[in-house]
């Protein structure tokens, strides 16, 4: 942390600083210039001691040098990350992840007839909902348990793992029995028991960024995972909220290649929350790709204008299968490469 | 709502729409104009038939008409409620609430001092936090339910009602066995079952607007709980994420007039989250209560530059004294007051 | 400035970084910490040596110490600026400036109708466009030269000062001949060759906030027009642009005090735009005045819902008569006072 | 324009909107529904009559159902719009275009030097700044007259044509006279005369997106300048303003898909400006191609940390071959290609 006094500062404000600065524990190195005193704190950057400093007399800005996350950077783990989701997937290596699947699971045959549909496309992991969040109390707010138990089951059928969002730290068990990875939604990134809680168990967490999520603030919600023990997170954008109306959110591309050099965790993209239209998700998974993205979560249903929830950014059967060839198109420009299904079916 | 059919949609596309419209047990009402075709779909508005309607072929846009919540509306409920909060103080009369007190609770001196000095000076609620939201998982998360059992006894010691935050399932009873008023913070705003859960309690709620949340999605939230059972709903404003870095939210004054417009809560505006600069804290109090507002959260520390959590926007007992001696010439000019200990030590 | 250097960063790449500043003109003060190597730049700060210096090798951050503006900065003159606007009318002192009048100038009579209508409700300053900016080229645009011949005489008629916008280079000639005041609209905060032009005449000039110009850009600006010898600058807040749809924008109040804290110039807030619903302008411009504002703009027509432009956002004469009442007893909480009239007529 | 009326609303009050709708020259088409009365206005959708009527007594909402542009919409001109750029260049085709060059032109040399090595590397178009906007009036501000000869010789000598930024109507005639294409730059989307008159020049017109210009503002603001008459206008994203603070914009990849549906106008993207970090402009640029842009916008300073602006976001000559190397995958991985030397350099 370095911190820049006021040209008014004088020498009691001045010791005022120094002597919090050692009261926390710290060391402070003091550099007087012709115009201004900077002193720079040695010790770990605590983003609480930026704001405890910035009231001090006399102190005109506080800077932090250092980042506040460890585990998850790149610095701390140079190689990138490869997560194991079982049944032969892995998530952050040459072949790209493709989630697919419906919003919400509506009922056994929907989600089974889905799962053997998009793996034939070539999708390789299966998404389904059980707990929904819903913005208002009157929407359908998923199926719970029974809902997870159709996903095991479309799981082993299609020989797919599968993902399912967790909103509550009472239901970790259950998902974490049903679900080969748990999804943290946008809404719960800082829902910080529940990431607390996630940690504690080994199943791989997929994180999703909050609406207004900054990347420092989604990488120091990972770190709330990786903290407790599991380092199996995946990162996933999903569009972020800005002043824009003609989508339901704004796809962040830039955060794909920051994110991914800040750290070492693997990153999915989301074009169907991205765009919030199914018009949108083709190119926008096309581009996710091509920025390094690796992989996708897309919403697919049998049929989308019949769907429970967010129907207006699902893709059919048909859609999603053209998608996937575009996109296995960009993955060889890339050197990476679509699930072999897909490969095939696109070849 | 009304479903706008493009030019080119033709009567096949019509009839899906209409066939749509009449299984989900709504009743559609045609309309031919001379360029274009649109339904009125009679029968309750829900966001996600909204997104269904969207898919359909040859319908061009989709408009609600009607608002999506009921219960925390001014057209169900027209005259403004009333939060009794225990200990004589109410929230939404003539009397502002003004609620004051750390951001963090570190022991039981502190908080009992804090709670002495505030209520001299005019506050007639006391805030301390128990668990606290940390962006870092390194940074101070409070001292939980110890910290509980200070904010009660200071609570009794004062004779002020207490609010301190849930941020779990898991603590609500422990916390509405201490606390006179919950409160849901602006990160667990969509925490939809932690919404669920304070509604089946019958302690009073405060709900904190999340830090991109529209008024529609945090009335929606209020509606969660209202939905329950829980009538004691308090709305707070405490500042919206933009692009403006100079403070660290953007406090959104039109927020105050407007969701007392559309709804029969009380809203509460909290300046300090809302600035994150103790500067700024006075005259926002001042132009919270100038625009309607029916009280103020207030962080007050008794050596800011102490603080373990939040210290850049504390203001101390002498400049929360002064503030609410400011903001009681306001009250006056809008025909409010603040609580009476205030006007006597103002006076 | 301040450099900080990357953790990996080597003596050569530290070397190039003293190079670079010296080359500059400025010079480099070296201190060696434990971790990190940090450079402070003796030398005025520029943003564009920024993001030069941020691109040299081993640098990881590059913080500004300084404000990049100076002329408009508080340190630079302590005391208030009240701009005086001719007519016996300032802005700034202890009296505050009401401005009113219709968005557009639709025709002699009406403008002259407003002006004595709004003087006698205790307006100080009449504004009217006759150059309008409109996001459609389809849209009424205003009667140009002829309305300001119309503005002027209903400024002689009622005794008032006038303000009205110019859009562009070419009519700052007839616009100053004709208005006591010109504004800059907030599509044009950053139109430089505009702000060089208008710093060249000594006209008192108001600078709207541009929908997403942060605090630091909008000093900037004005600092442009003081840097070409104009002093008379006054500020005027009209609102951001934010993810919130509920209103046009939203009322940015914390700027109010964190502009007159960092500048001497004078800031006017302006609900109309603020807010863009005309049953919130009231309570955003009691708040304005509470948090400090040297006065308000504020749309006023006869008849609103026939309003040319901006209808929806307009008060009538009776609504603003009864507003100046509410902003009437704002302002004596605040030792401030509406113009002499409005206190005749609301007294 | 559909007019929904509150449940309140009386006979009267729908008496009186109808005689608005009529007394404008446009039919109202009544349908009373079970709960609310809806009006269809027949005729043209002016923003300035939405607002209007929202002010209406018992109006509850109003929405516009036709986009309010014409001209540079899809439905107008179903084809794309290829725009000729003089040279043997063209916009919109199969080849896309790669405009490249420094952010300021900083002497006859350097652009010179510049150009022949971007051309050689597989740029298309020359860009360079003469006129730069500038958020200090103490930064460097360009060369202007001077400099536009010096990009008029480098195209000459390189055989491109070329784009510089004009800003002012003043320079209209001598930018026209330099450059092949007239660019707009951000700050000035809605300068509405310099958009007129750009309009009534013929030659190619780059219109680049605001900061915070939504999808609808900007092909509004393309319209002004085709309703003039000119109709070779190149629409060019780089980065919208939001809350994050990682990178000095945020690209939103969403907008080109989205323009493209909309509007037959082609679409360049410039991810320099669009991410602020060099280290972020190739995968941005990548995910541009994917996306379907038309092209792109790229800085290129022989030596950027000696660039006089924008250092932070140019390549060298060495990262920019690099770059178009891997979009040249791209390019044919979505059947397009970048221009031939390219082809011939990366192959």
């Amino acid at each position: 942390m370095i911190i820049v006094l006021a040209e008014s500062a004088n020498e009691a404000d001045i010791r005022h600083v120094v002597d919090r600065i050692e009261e926390s524990g710290r060391s402070a190195h003091l550099s007087r210039g012709v115009e201004r005193t900077i002193i720079g704190v040695i010790g770990p950057d605590d983003p609480a001691m930026q704001d405890m400093f910035e009231t001090l007399r006399g102190v005109e800005s506080v800077h932090r040098v250092t980042k506040p996350y460890h585990l998850v950077s790149r610095e701390f783990h140079p190689s990138g990350t490869i997560v194991d989701c079982g049944r032969g997937v892995s998530v952050g290596g040459t072949e790209l992840a493709v989630m697919a699947g419906p919003c919400s699971i509506e009922d056994e045959r929907h989600i089974v007839e889905t799962a053997i549909a998009v793996k034939a496309a070539g999708a390789n992991i299966l998404r389904g909902g059980a707990f929904k969040p819903r913005t208002s109390p009157y929407a359908f707010r998923g199926h719970g348990e029974r809902a997870l138990e159709f996903l095991a089951n479309a799981g082993r059928e299609s020989g797919m793992p599968v993902i399912t969002e967790v909103m509550s730290v009472r239901d970790i068990d259950a998902v974490a029995r049903s679900a080969d990875i748990i999804q943290i939604g946008a809404r719960n990134m800082q829902n910080f028991i529940l990431l607390d809680e996630v940690g504690k168990t080994h199943k791989p967490v997929m994180l999703k960024r909050a609406l207004s999520g900054t990347i420092e603030e989604w990488l120091l919600a990972a770190e709330y995972i990786v903290a407790q023990g599991n380092p199996n997170v995946i990162l996933c954008e999903r569009g972020i909220r800005t002043f824009e109306t003609a989508y339901r959110n704004t796809f962040d591309i830039n955060a794909i290649p920051l994110a991914k050099s800040l750290s070492h965790l693997p990153v999915i993209a989301d074009p169907s929350h991205g765009t919030g239209k199914w018009k949108l998700v083709q190119p926008v998974a096309m581009a996710s790709i091509a920025a390094g993205a690796d992989g996708l979560m897309i919403e697919v249903h049998p049929n989308p204008d019949h769907a429970l929830s967010d129907g207006a950014q699902s893709l059919t059967f048909e859609s999603f299968e053209r998608m996937l060839g575009s996109v296995s198109a960009i993955a060889t420009a890339v050197e990476r490469r679509v699930p072999l299904h897909a490969s095939a079916s696109t070849g």
